[in-house]
């Protein structure tokens, strides 16, 4: 049987790490051309496929594909944009199997967070729907954490690596002003529902009175008095507070505790602005100076300080997505199974895409402190595994030597515009 | 002679490598006990004098000590405390004569920027003043790099590079979401009155087109209109706008843009929030999606990813400081000497504390854009050197490790309390 193309895509907020993945599916199809022919890259995600602008990932070079490993972004441009259901807009997949058609692509890979699991899965289906066999294949990517089944996501220990690191540097140089300057930092941390790279931040501590001191967590409803008795019992025994703070902490009505009015193509709020709003509640009670930090995408792109073993996975799960496909599997992702915390062992398996799309993975009750503002335990035994290792990218002028790759348009075969 | 003993501590703002002259000073002084006797730090830069609360460094291991070069903040405990003259605060200094006298202090060594500079100054005055013979040196130390006579300051370095690194990761982030999302990505970079560091960020771009597109740059006065004229010229040739902007950019009537009303000790406004409301404009006039960073603290203790260029200049000026004054020098300050760009050499040359305290430095008008909104080659021959290599921490399970001292204190030999 011929070699079919393959179209490949990132979705969604990107990560240190997605193009590790990217490397990952790029040279693992290289090694397989007697079934997988070109890989075209969808151009901003699945808008590339719905407006044939693909790119021909075969012009790259090797030493390029390579250097994805270590470049943090998306290589060939991500996108948000949720595909609904078949019977809703069914021009948006007539068009998919038109471009599919025209491009000889036999194999979907989609890279991204919950949503794009989802898009995957109706990918996956339309094979059976509108008669057109494709393979489709999910592959996990979100600095939140949340995909269900995996026992993490790839991007999320790198962001993990990155706040916790950013937290203890900041409390050190905290610790050595606060009898003079500020008695409080608060480092807002993103997770819009889940607290996983909140509760990162306690790797930070090694032993009792180590920053951070406070953790607020989106799945716990803040309750001002309790948080504020929280913060003066730090103040009180050692000297100030060190307090990390998701960005999607909530009050008890549900309502993000600073949303910003603002939502995105996918209909959720954009948050920022929870640390300082919470320092400014701190000023006004306790009447200390306060600092904060909302390092926003810097943690999610700080591919200088990422995690070997986020990296490795990132990849692991890229080469597994091309061999589950040339193995004849669909509707399926790679998703990480962990053998054992310490030493820590992991592998991959598959989880079938419609038990993965569109849920989210929260913090479990035993993973949060009695209190509400610290991690248990458990909590520190599955996530200290995960920002093992430096995988430092190579420098050049001591910037990180990152590639731009020449991402050339293969030539369009259809007429007709498609507007998204 | 007998020996005398040391007094050295740490001021002001802290830093990534302002340990790593703890470093210098603390090793070199143990190769000279035939001159200096025991280094006494100061609890909390000078207030740990005024209050004799001394740290007896010679408790501490050498492997503690040697750990000292890769560990950010201050080791021994900063302040924002400012000696006025010795009319002014007669007490204060008469309390420092008794404290020294008390513990056969000779030689007083100051780490700190411009107002700690003055405070060195002063304190090498006393001695003809008040006729107790004390030999006064400053040490060079701000992320700001204002500090005059100097090249360069240690501190700055490190934050370059880490704003640049950021700047440029984060650059990748927004290129790659911005058709369907963030527009504009504003990075707000420490320095209220020079901009150094913003400058800095500059370094991240390698060719037309490069991020940042804008800086805003506290010496230059802010003007809205060709501001947004700037921004509204990058979205439309690259689709994505990345500005890096000083917490201390100021209106034309010289206010600064985002003053949060507070002062610190030494009477400077604190600052923080240039981005946020930067953004805020920016959607308001030209409707599209922004996203901004506030690094705050993280920035100026970021030793994972410090400049080993500032790591050396660092421990060379706290080196150089005991070696003045072995050799019978006071009132002096180590500087950085620039022989050469590239390849970048220098040395260290003793500067007049009196012509260096109370002294800021500015980016010269030649290291300006004729816009107003760039740096020049001659400003990016300049900062170049400074970012370059990198001077990794060791890692302990996936975080950096860094050393925390004991801080023993020395017995109190006086009688008296000193509120300070």
């Amino acid at each position: 049987m011929a070699p079919k193309n393959a179209f490949y895509a990132q979705s969604g907020g990107v990560s240190a790490v997605i193009n590790a993945s990217a490397c990952g599916v790029l040279e693992t199809a290289r090694r397989h051309s007697d079934v997988i022919g070109k890989v075209y890259a969808g151009r901003n995600g699945i808008i590339g496929a719905l407006t044939e602008d693909l790119i021909d990932t075969s012009l790259e070079s090797e030493a390029a594909i390579a250097a994805l490993r270590h470049t943090p972004g998306a290589a060939f441009g991500s996108c948000r944009y949720k595909l609904k259901s078949i019977h809703e807009q069914s021009a948006q997949y007539e068009r998919l199997l038109e471009v599919f058609r025209a491009h000889d692509i036999g194999f979907f890979f989609y890279n991204g967070g919950g949503d794009s699991q989802d898009t995957a899965f109706k990918v996956s289906q339309i094979g059976t729907e509108l008669g057109y066999p494709i393979v489709g294949i999910g592959i996990p990517k979100t600095v939140d954490n949340d995909i269900p089944v995996t026992d993490c996501s790839p991007g999320f220990g790198s962001m993990a690596k990155y706040v916790a690191t950013s937290l203890r540097e900041a409390a050190f140089d905290m610790a050595a002003m606060s009898r003079t300057s500020t008695k409080v930092f608060a480092l807002e941390v993103m997770g819009r529902h889940a607290g996983w790279a909140t509760a990162a931040c306690a790797l930070a501590a090694e032993q009792e009175g180590d920053a951070p001191h406070v953790l607020l967590l989106p799945e716990v409803a803040f309750d001002e008095a309790r948080f504020l008795d929280k913060v003066e019992g730090a103040l009180a025994r050692y000297g100030h507070c060190v307090i990390a703070v998701s960005e999607g902490v909530k009050r008890p009505d549900g309502e993000f505790f600073a949303a910003s009015g603002v939502e995105d193509a996918f209909g959720h709020a954009q948050l920022g602005g929870a640390a300082p709003v919470l320092t400014k509640v701190i000023t006004a009670r306790l009447g200390c100076k306060c600092h904060w930090a909302v390092p926003d995408y810097l943690q999610r792109s700080a591919r200088h300080i990422a995690s070997t073993t986020d990296v490795e996975q990132a990849y692991a799960v890229g080469r597994a997505a091309v061999e589950f496909a040339v193995a004849g599997k669909s509707a399926v992702m790679p998703a990480i199974r962990r053998l054992s915390d310490a030493p820590y062992r992991w592998d991959i398996v598959e989880a079938p895409l419609s038990e993965v799309a569109n849920k989210e993975k929260f913090l479990p009750a035993e993973f949060i402190s009695a209190d509400g503002f610290g991690i248990t335990e458990a909590a520190r035994r599955y996530l200290a595994p995960l920002i093992v290792g430096e995988a430092y990218p190579p420098y050049k002028d001591g910037l990180p030597d990152y590639v731009k790759l020449q991402n050339a348009a293969a030539p369009k075969k259809l007429a007709g515009e498609f507007v998204v």
